[in-house]
């Protein structure tokens, strides 16, 4: 008998911004069949001019209701027959993007179909591997946080991720989008070994070690 | 009709350390049924002088094992009741301690009965909701970690995962127990209020912050 890890990367970030009026942003997690026949059907919507498609949409909230409907109905395919043998596909999506006359949003889509957004109190969301990477999101980031600096400290949540969890690894693919420029101004790929990563990395690493000497001793005498 | 939130409070940390031979602590994770009803059961065991019993099991293993099968004797009980309203009753157990003529040991039991314990390489175990505090504890512990450093760590643990999920909450009862001793010299309880808990809690969000703020920005340039 033979074994075998399979250790394969995928991409799970895509941009639909061909569009003067709109920049619309998925990232996917979980269930690969399920992520990929959904970009397929936004694609194949746009491509045939569907009723219903990415770039027709008068609102992020319509596009997130369609996605949320794809999905349904990519599951409604599959499901008895992942249920026959017990396979339970978890899977959940970040929508993100603006549409002109709107504000930019982001919206959490998960496998049911149904979805929540991003509001000034809790500005971020997460899907996947999510609660490694959250402890430095909640101290850092806020409504007001300038978007490169939540680039960055977005890049660490992953990278906390990545060492809490080695299933999870580069190449890391990072978007920014400016509110009101509609189109995807900044775009990065870091594989493993790209310089600033490992700089950041290993500075984190100082500066997090340095911190922690820094803090004061527990008082045992105050014991029970 | 009413509605309530049931915020509770229940002791996760137990002691038994009567015995000039071995110190045993057990500390409990999820379901608050099995885990009180383990302990119940440990206690009448050392009280009935039971065949096996904490108090006279020769190795700190065999104690895992004694904990473990009377898991497994407790959710027998339980199980048909639970399954029929669909509860998973998720638990699990961290067992520390030390008897005369062995190193300490450190064992996580799981709800199945089954275990693992630490090693150098990995010399941590945690429970129930342990994503959120891993990441410090994968930065600062290693096995040469002095035991008062360490248990600094595991307290900035507890509070980031407090932060990150206010259903995690003080009081934190903390035990530190010191090789060859067979006694536990070291034990506090931190309520919300605790002075020291306040001073570590914030300057360990300011460093993070600051060290946060030294970190290279992102070069955006070297786009895809």
């Amino acid at each position: 008998m033979r074994g075998w890890i399979d250790v394969s990367t995928y991409p799970k970030l895509f941009k639909f911004s061909d569009q003067s009026d709109r920049v619309i942003c998925l990232c996917t997690a979980g269930s690969l069949s399920i992520s990929q026949a959904l970009v397929n059907v936004l694609q194949r919507d746009i491509k045939t001019e569907a009723t219903f498609n990415l770039y027709n949409l008068p609102s992020l909230y319509d596009v997130a209701r369609y996605i949320g409907d794809t999905i349904r109905q990519l599951q409604e395919r599959d499901r008895p027959w992942l249920e026959r043998d017990n396979i339970d596909f978890q899977c959940s999506f970040l929508l993100g993007g603006q549409i002109q006359g709107e504000e930019p949003g982001l919206y959490m889509i998960y496998r049911q179909g149904n979805f929540i957004h991003a509001c000034p109190e809790t500005p971020f969301l997460q899907i996947g591997e999510a609660k490694y990477g959250k402890p430095i999101l909640d101290r850092i980031l806020t409504f007001e946080t300038p978007i490169a600096v939540a680039a960055k400290c977005a890049l660490l949540s992953i990278d906390s991720t990545m060492k809490s969890n080695v299933s999870v690894g580069p190449p890391i693919n990072l978007m920014m989008y400016e509110q009101d420029s509609f189109e995807i101004g900044y775009e990065l790929r870091l594989e493993r070994s790209d310089p600033y990563l490992r700089e950041i990395r290993s500075a984190w690493e100082i500066s997090l070690n340095e911190a922690f000497n820094r803090m004061p001793d527990i008082d045992w005498r105050q014991a029970l």
